[in-house]
């Protein structure tokens, strides 16, 4: 009998670890017909990139991984258990990251990245389902401010092509620092959170607008503040926004081409912008949303004092501007997070009406903020 | 007076000399901010990494390049002067292949790939222009032959949205292996091509619809011929392409949904798969368009025998297609060249109508694909 058990055992261990051994799936964002990158079933990734002449190759997922060679010139790694949700990440080459060639690269970090997208026990509502879908279209234009064509991404809901005297609420959706305009419907999964958000009745169909958010006025002095990639700034995006995309989109889309019916939001850098946007053309917007970015409050400052007082009377606010969303997730860099929550705090002891929302688990990444247009896109457009 | 003439002449040289130091610009197929690769005047190209503890960096553009590190680390080559138009090239770390992180990266190749994109004399045809510009829609959809989700991309004229009653003719528009539906928008620049077309008068206002050309159906052992990168195939892509997608765009999209409305073309890999298609579906096809790519013909077979005999009564076949149209670079590789051209010759030898051009300078790259597209462009849906 205790032979039987001690067999059974031992089957049982063989088999796991047989099974731990071939358990791995070709990650969502290799290349087609690459077969690592490979995740394991507990979260954990292996790499393998063949470089025979290399003298030392890593993996750099926040964390560097040294890789191993092999006899045939593979070098290969396993990480510890990585966090569920999209990640840049690089391969470094005798000391130079790049992108791992098995990978599809996104725009991020101010360059090409290499990207992994670890699936979330909660990932349903970002895959595409048999449901109506939109579309994501590009759309060129020429920007007087910045003296040059400019590209946005514009998702139009599911239907909107088949009812030609329909007009719908529109939001801005901003990147942030280091990304461009494909950030949202290629890392963020945009046009698939929208289409199953609107097939379940949770948001509002709506038009989304992707702009660049980097723009510079060439009459202007290059400011070296504001975020993004090489010696591009944002000083005068909120300006192009207003001036040039709001009407351009207008005109080329059928919207609802009121405040009520307009909605900005974005992550970190695209915080930032939004609240510099939003706060200081309140006759334009009724909704604001900062996803790990907000407003910029200095220690000592008051709130009241900020955007031209536009939250002196938090009253008269919050009678104006129908939502107010700031999320964070828990495990982003401590300045990051001590500075949304801070605003958040800030804002409620001043009385200004707004949802704050924590994402469990997450950190400075698109993991965060898919939960959080999952959420604002529900909030808005609905009084 | 002979100290003057030496005194101005050496004023002349140095003026050149440093004129040519400083004339290099940064190429359009940089990533933003990034001064390096520079264009120079004659068309060599200037690169820029860096590399402090890389042993050989080299960049490879079909011709491999040694760089030469300098004492910041940084290693620089410049390039004889590079064939005029778009080219996939590779940095290449102590033997490893990999992206330019000073580049943007497209899908070709079989993997992402830096990419640089070399003026032409004659490139005004592909610049955006203050004309009315069409969208590229990414239409998601899923497939009951692959059993899995494919992506779309179509391009809507201008004016698509302003008229809900106008309907267009559609042009399927393929890639080559290992490149996917990005390739035409992204490399190929179609969108602006089509745009300026289309506001000269020179091509009818048309919808396009680009593919990813490579379709396995799982029930069906996987073919290892019919290109496309790693274990992918084409070898139900036809199947796909008339049984799934064109019944998809006409219910999705405003098309004029009859054959004489209705125009195949592709490069390389996609002009094999365009005359597999539409040969053997001539009762939906009225237009056949293969750049460097063409029907296959083997040595002593006999063209009237291709396609079930699709060709063997020409008069038929003549009065049947509007266009047959096919494309070669004069630089092409020879066994590509002989290939295509030979099929021409066949073609004319058995009074099959066609239009055959030879893109003068250009090898089995993108210059030869839009300078094709163009011209095919302008010849479809005229009659």
């Amino acid at each position: 009998m205790k032979k039987l058990i001690l067999f059974v055992a031992c089957v049982v261990a063989l088999s796991l670890d047989a099974l731990a051994q071939t358990a791995g799936v070709p990650a969502t964002t290799n290349i087609p017909g690459q077969k690592y990158p490979q995740l394991l079933p507990d979260n954990r990734v292996a790499f393998r990139v063949k470089a025979p002449d290399a003298q030392k190759v890593q993996m750099d997922l926040g964390k560097k991984y040294d890789m191993v060679k092999d006899t045939s010139g593979f070098w290969t790694v396993t990480t510890e258990p990585i966090p569920e949700g999209f990640h840049y990440y690089s391969l470094v080459v005798d000391g130079v990251p790049l992108c791992d060639p098995s990978s599809q690269t996104f725009y991020g970090m101010g360059r090409m990245a290499s990207g992994i997208d670890i699936p979330d026990k909660d990932m349903d509502y970002y895959q595409p389902k048999n449901v109506p879908h939109g579309q994501v279209r590009s759309v060129n234009y020429y920007s007087d401010i910045t003296k040059a064509w400019r590209r946005a991404n514009v998702y139009t809901p599911p239907g909107y092509d088949d009812n030609s005297k329909k007009r719908y609420p529109v939001l801005y959706l901003q990147h942030g620092a280091g990304e461009d305009e494909t950030g949202w419907p290629n890392q963020g999964k945009m046009d698939f959170i929208l289409d199953n958000l609107i097939a379940e009745g949770k948001a509002m169909p709506m038009i989304v607008v992707m702009e660049r958010g980097y723009a510079t006025d060439p009459t202007k002095p290059v400011s070296t503040t504001g975020g993004g990639p090489g010696n591009m700034t944002s000083n005068v995006f909120p300006e192009v926004l207003v001036k040039e995309v709001i009407p351009m989109i207008d005109k080329t889309f059928r919207t609802l081409a009121d405040r009520d019916n307009r909605a900005m939001a974005g992550l970190s850098m695209g915080g930032f912008q939004t609240f510099q946007t939003t706060m200081t053309n309140l006759d334009k917007f009724a909704y604001i949303g900062g996803f790990s970015g907000a407003g910029r409050l200095q220690p000592g400052s008051d709130i009241k004092q900020l955007y031209d007082g536009a939250w002196a009377d938090p009253a008269a606010f919050n009678k104006k501007i129908k939502v107010v969303y700031m999320s964070i997730g828990t495990k982003e860099p401590e300045r990051m997070y001590t500075g949304v929550k801070g605003f958040h705090e800030a804002l409620e002891k001043a009385g200004i009406k707004h949802v704050y929302y924590e994402s469990p688990g997450t950190s400075h990444e698109w993991q965060t903020w898919r939960r959080s247009l999952k959420q604002y896109a529900g909030l808005i457009f609905k009084n």
